[in-house]
């Protein structure tokens, strides 16, 4: 039975007009082999979207003004889309690239992030019923004005899954330059496992913890449109690792994965005094500046007064620690701001942690076996992170990927 | 009086974040320093449509689907508008950028070309009353399902003279690298005067007559709207050229200015039979190929047969012989093909004309007396065209500006 799937294609994979060539053989034989409509999204070609930037940096000489920004960047997909048609349209099926007005892709502003509100798949039908394949921008949507908008880093995923899910949950494969999610990066674990399978929430706590694979916000979307995912190699045709609500045996390996993100920084305030409000004030103190923080620990230190430990992007640690200044300096009572500015994040990920409860502890134990000192350490149903210095880091991920994974 | 007037930058213009820094620098001075309301638009950075046509010519490897290969230059206007607009913005003013779907700027395919039907000035209107300048991408227009089109080489200069149509006729600034038309190339004659002055009519020949500062189709539409066009340098602020329906004095100089095309070929078929039909064919037969043709004469040739020569792109004569071929080939009565491809066309432009009969002879005898060949001739109502080998078009040229505007 003919289907329609979605097939989105990165950067990297779009780079130059070989590999654009390369794009078109493969969704042209994917339709004369399987009778599949196609609907295929792109990113930008690699380099593009930096060379936009940099423009932008050239004008700006500090921060662009946010619509002008997503017109501009806006337009590496309108280029690499065209470009993609194109070449689909010379392997010998029509073909149509259509921008997020177009799709009426529509955004909607909340919390300086842009996110899809509404997709209009009536046109991307017309042309399927057509045997047209729709080539569609990724990473651009609109606002009601019709004014272009961003859909962030890794936001050609968000709009592949959008458009999947406005097509009634189609399947949505994620075309990359690595042939699937492994259980640790590679280049780190040689001995790392490719998943076949991984759960939404899985995948969710691996892409906010640091996978590079697919921005967390595709994998949310997915999970609420029941939308089957799939992350693949674009340049061969290897079984990629799907996605799914459940699968046979996720409860029996404890960890899927392990992901580590060596750019975060702390900032910890000590001596703070037993008052309520006040680990409130400093997070709001942040937000007013715009910074995101990723762990969020507080507990009892020494001599009863309360400490309160927060990890966040290096990139905001000074512009972090000026907007606590104020907060520590006009208090009489001796709270103390301090920071390192060297600390990665682990998190270990797994459906199976729901029902070993101790995971946090036997980190602990193998880390501290190996000399290894954790800072901070949460936990959620199915995933641990802890903070330490990132020198070693690295060290610590092949140990508990050693432990968790290949022992197993 | 607070006026709305329509600014247009070129390519050269906008070619670097310097320059466009001055557009904007320029723009803002001009906003403070008179009150008008500002409406801009630009073209692509300079390189940046042949750089997107290099792309276009890598995948596709021959002739472009257009629907895609109007997408994808579309792209270059998108990023000089977000610039612009940036720069503006960094220069104290509000300012957004505008692409065609956003103005609704609506062509209507004819002939080949995408002619602009209508332009809805709503949205620009809007953005003027609270004093944001609007910065609109030149070049692009949508077609009646959304989707991109273009408006041809310099067609920038058609969609600032559209908008300023739509906006009641608008005085339009078309800012360039020259500043204003000359009486001939000055490379080409050192003596060449600016023209305060001109014509719609004036500068509708010269356009379309290979004077490169404005396309030919922005001048037709400005006269038909009466849109007061000026042509002026981005660089400098002197007084341009102001093309305008009558000047003072107009009839009196003969000859305004003078412009050769040194690209084109000549076709001749000679011996052609006496028969109603016979240039009827050879036009239909290169129209279809789509091949335009610049003069055409005919003339009684030897034997009481006659001739018929045409001029057109030097690019295209290969492809029209080979149309024409089967037209001769199939024929016993002997007609021949004839072809020259280094033909050069020089024209002769002045309002002045219409009242001074008699210049086509001059010419003869200007160049005659200079061993000068003549090949063809066509006159209009205020312009006198010849065809000649394009190795003495030079020298011609230099000869008649001499004898009609320096030594008057």
């Amino acid at each position: 039975m003919s289907r329609t799937v979605v097939m989105k294609f990165g950067g990297t994979s779009v780079g130059t007009t070989e590999r654009i060539a390369a794009v078109a053989d493969r969704v042209c034989k994917h339709v004369q082999e399987t009778g599949d409509s196609v609907v295929v999204v792109v990113s930008a070609m690699s380099g593009e979207t930096d060379r936009l930037i940099s423009l932008s940096n050239a004008v700006n000489q500090g921060k662009p003004p946010v619509r002008e920004y997503s017109q501009l960047l806006a337009s590496g997909e309108m280029v690499s889309s065209a470009l993609t048609s194109m070449a689909i349209q010379k392997k010998g099926l029509k073909s149509h690239s259509l921008m997020a007005h177009q799709v009426r892709m529509i955004t909607k502003r909340s919390f300086g992030q842009d996110l899809i509100l509404d997709v209009d798949s009536s046109r991307i039908k017309e042309l399927l019923a057509e045997n047209i394949v729709p080539v569609v921008c990724g990473f651009q949507g609109i606002d009601d004005k019709g004014d272009f908008t961003l859909l962030g880093r890794g936001g050609s995923d968000t709009t592949a899954v959008a458009i999947a899910a406005a097509l009634d949950s189609a399947p949505c494969y994620i075309l990359t330059d690595i042939d699937g999610v492994y259980s640790a990066l590679p280049k780190l674990c040689p001995k790392a496992k490719k998943l076949n399978k991984l759960t939404y929430e899985e995948m969710l706590e691996m892409a906010s913890s640091g996978a590079k694979v697919l921005q967390s916000r595709s994998v949310s979307l997915a999970r609420t449109f029941k939308v089957p995912l799939w992350v693949c190699s674009s340049f061969s045709n290897e079984e990629g690792t799907e996605i799914v609500e459940e699968y046979p045996g996720m409860e029996e390996a404890i960890v899927s994965g392990i992901t580590c993100r060596t750019d975060e920084a702390k900032l910890t305030l000590r001596n703070i005094p037993d008052e309520p409000g006040y680990a409130g004030a400093v997070l709001s103190a942040l937000a007013e500046v715009g910074i995101n923080v990723d762990m969020i620990v507080q507990s009892q230190g020494e001599s009863g007064r309360a400490e309160l430990s927060i990890t966040l992007d290096r990139a905001d640690l000074s512009r972090a620690e000026e907007a606590l200044q104020g907060l520590v300096e006009n208090r009489l009572d001796g709270v103390r701001l301090e920071s390192d500015a060297k600390i990665a994040k682990l998190s270990i990920v797994g459906e199976g942690m729901r029902n070993h409860p101790g995971i946090a502890a036997k980190i602990f134990e193998i880390l501290g076996a190996n000399k290894i000192n954790i800072e901070l350490i949460t936990t959620s149903e199915i995933k641990v992170s802890v903070a330490l210095s990132d020198e070693v880091a690295e060290k610590a991920v092949q140990i508990l990927h050693q432990h968790f994974v290949e022992n197993r």
